[in-house]
């Protein structure tokens, strides 16, 4: 048997992997446009600024024995009534390859604004190890300012990046304070930190177009007038890179990925699509949304690979969790937030709580800011948001709120769970229970005693 | 009503605050021994080290509004039939007190090993804040070289802390490593952390008798044949202080601690116990053990006092998660080790598994060392120990075990899980993932592609 598997990044790889571990007899190939499997592309703005100066490091494995990697090659038919895939190397000559279970795993393509200057030089978008290859020399031939557009979690760290370079950094987002995908108080105190580095942030702010001025490069904003840049990054979001699929018949679904199923089948049969390119199953909403993020995509493609040599597994579904580190802040969320859960159909309550990492007596004690959402007519914990010092385990406290929604968990059941503690790691009741206690009491919910737990 | 609650340590005082969180009609009096009200007695190593100087920080909280504490009072005697407690002050006066429920929260007593000598001048236990304010100006009366009998986690904290203050420690346990609440390969990489700072470990050795040499004091022990110190400290353990209930009538359970049911509530009618002096149901046991930890106290206090004023909340149970910070290290647990497991009726299988705290590319990286315990005839979880450097998110990392094991998830559905991911904080597959997938490939249970999941 033949698994064909198109794309080399995270989701591809983890199914040729898995499908390996579990049968070593299947044959596995997988066609991958650049020479790049399994590289970490999160790790891009750390090899432009300079922390990670070897790319090669950006590895996620080099490890790939026992799979066959057709490198730079890009599909470019699927056939599926005779199952094949037609491919292209980069001189145009093209192969056929047969498959008897084939994955599309082609990830997603950065989503440009509709705008003019797009293609002036100087301008990039940074979704590959390509773009990285290319915006590094660049950089090194002494650039002093960058205009980045969008403001979401990799225009942030490439703010940091960029500074970190001693850069001058101006931050252009459309949304009302940096990083929408949590609350906007919590945006506004990372908009602090990026100023005390001397980022300028223009906030609720859409870029319009771009022009050469002189020599250098000019961004025409709704908010300021213009922001003069010797290079311009454009980091506002991604889409599914669905088109080949849907060439082939393969259904679409939301924002045009790829529609499948909980066990990654798409509707085409022996046809399974994973990653950035398909949907994803979202635990609390029970159903499926557009939300690519590396795990994800390690997770998509690791039941696709299982499923694609006869497993019968089911994705458990994502909770949107996410961490971003901006200079000494980490800002983490996981499931749904106020106005999220409310177009959900859910009643939320949504209590802010601070706390500290560890017992306030023991020396370096930082302050947690936790943002916990529950649903006032069941009590069930809806979603977190946490922003702290990068070192106060904000990654790993969300991650406990993820387990805990992972099982459906209501936020009073939070204390039931059993942490750790000594005084220089943690508090006896951890800061995620804290905050849990200060929804109870917040009068969210109105406790009962008559109800038997 | 009139809830009377025996210990103001962290049970009685939890119960306290919830009682009168819910129920703000209830009348609400602590007897408490000493005066010093829900302190943080895990915090007494880091007031001798020195590094927590002002011992009143200690407090967990000062603020006990609407709350009776009666301070410096002893319960000598409770009359379950008339429903009175006696108490005496420090002068040996007594009261009588009327309860309508009462709560035993008497904590524990140090555990002292049957040898001479633990009488003279010089040699303490660590148990209470008093004893704390006995230690500390012996300490600062110079002190230069300090046996401790015991290495479990307060034996090293208290290591670590008078390694701080520049005294010759002198470590003695009768484990075959230290902390013997890990498995004896973490307990060596603590004893080569503890001898690189110049604590002289002796291991696998008992105490047998102390006395005076001179200015000094001479530990004999089973191993070498003295340690001269200029002080000693003994933290052997500890016992429940369950005297005064067995006395009243109160049946005892395991360990001679007080028994009680899920809902903290003794033999005796409208008697509840919890905290240290009181038995604590394990989630993954599905009995009663003696589990006594500062977490689990907050928590059966905190049931306890929701049940006194009417409530009818169950123990979700302990699970033994425990963290220790010793130097640079820490130390975590949760659930069961292989040997407890199959001593319980379980099959498991253990794996250890390195990796790091992020992604290896980015600076600062840290290695994580994890043992992984599962059961192979279900493939659940049972449990999960961790060491690293104190910084690398040990903690919550054993937190994410904990909310795991308290759903009684397989192991390889930690897969499953959806937890956060950048490349400074963690890894697609964060380590505890990545035990995980070792675990299962490791053979210690066989794949079945025939079971749907």
């Amino acid at each position: 048997m033949r698994f064909l598997i198109i794309g080399g990044s995270d989701a591809g790889i983890s199914a040729a992997l898995r499908a390996r571990e579990l049968a070593p007899d299947v044959e596995v190939t997988v066609v991958l446009a650049d020479d790049f499997p399994n590289f970490s592309i999160c790790g891009l703005p750390f090899f432009l600024s300079g922390e990670t100066p070897d790319w090669h490091k950006l590895a996620h494995r080099t490890e790939f024995s026992g799979i066959e990697l057709l490198r730079s090659h890009t599909a470019t038919h699927i056939a599926v009534d005779d199952q094949t895939v037609e491919a292209a190397d980069r001189a145009g000559t093209t192969k056929r390859l047969k498959y008897d279970r084939l994955l599309i795993a082609t990830g997603a393509i950065p989503a440009m604004p509709p705008i003019e200057g797009l293609n002036l030089e100087g301008v990039y978008a940074l979704h590959t190890m390509e773009d990285g290859f290319r915006i590094q020399p660049h950089l090194d031939r002494g650039v002093r300012s960058v205009v980045i557009i969008g403001s979401g979690y990799i225009g942030l760290e490439m703010a940091d990046a960029l500074v970190h370079r001693g850069i001058n950094v101006t931050l252009v987002g459309r949304s009302q304070a940096v990083l929408p995908t949590v609350d906007w108080e919590f945006g506004k105190l990372i908009e602090g930190r990026l100023a005390e580095h001397g980022v300028e942030v223009r906030s609720d702010s859409v870029a319009t177009g771009i022009e050469r001025s002189g020599v250098g490069l000019v961004v025409h904003t709704s908010s300021e007038s213009r922001a003069n840049a010797d290079l311009i990054l454009v980091a506002a979001g991604v889409l599914p890179n669905s088109r080949l699929a849907s060439d082939a018949g393969v259904e679409l679904g939301c924002r045009s990925s790829i529609r499948v199923n909980r066990r990654m089948e798409t509707s085409q049969v022996n046809v399974f699509a994973a990653g950035d390119c398909a949907e994803t199953w979202h635990r609390v909403l029970e159903k499926n949304t557009y939300l690519p993020l590396g795990t994800t995509s390690h997770k998509q493609g690791r039941i696709a690979g299982e499923n694609a040599v006869g497993g019968a597994r089911q994705f458990a579904g994502s909770l949107g969790t996410q961490v971003v580190k901006v200079f000494d802040l980490a800002i983490g969320r996981t499931g749904l937030r106020d106005h999220e859960a409310l177009e959900a159909g859910f009643s939320p309550c949504t209590v802010l709580a601070t706390g500290f990492d560890h017992k306030a007596y023991y020396p370096g004690a930082k302050e947690i800011q936790t943002k916990i959402t529950g649903d006032q007519r069941t009590g069930r914990l809806l979603g977190a948001q946490m922003i702290g010092n990068w070192q106060a385990s904000i990654a790993k406290r969300i991650d406990i709120f993820a387990a805990a929604l992972f099982h459906g968990m209501g936020v009073e059941d939070l204390n039931d769970l059993d942490l750790s503690y000594t005084p220089p790691l943690g508090s006896p009741w951890d800061v995620v229970q804290a905050a849990a206690q200060s929804w109870t009491n917040s009068g969210c919910r109105v406790f009962s005693t008559s109800t038997p737990r």
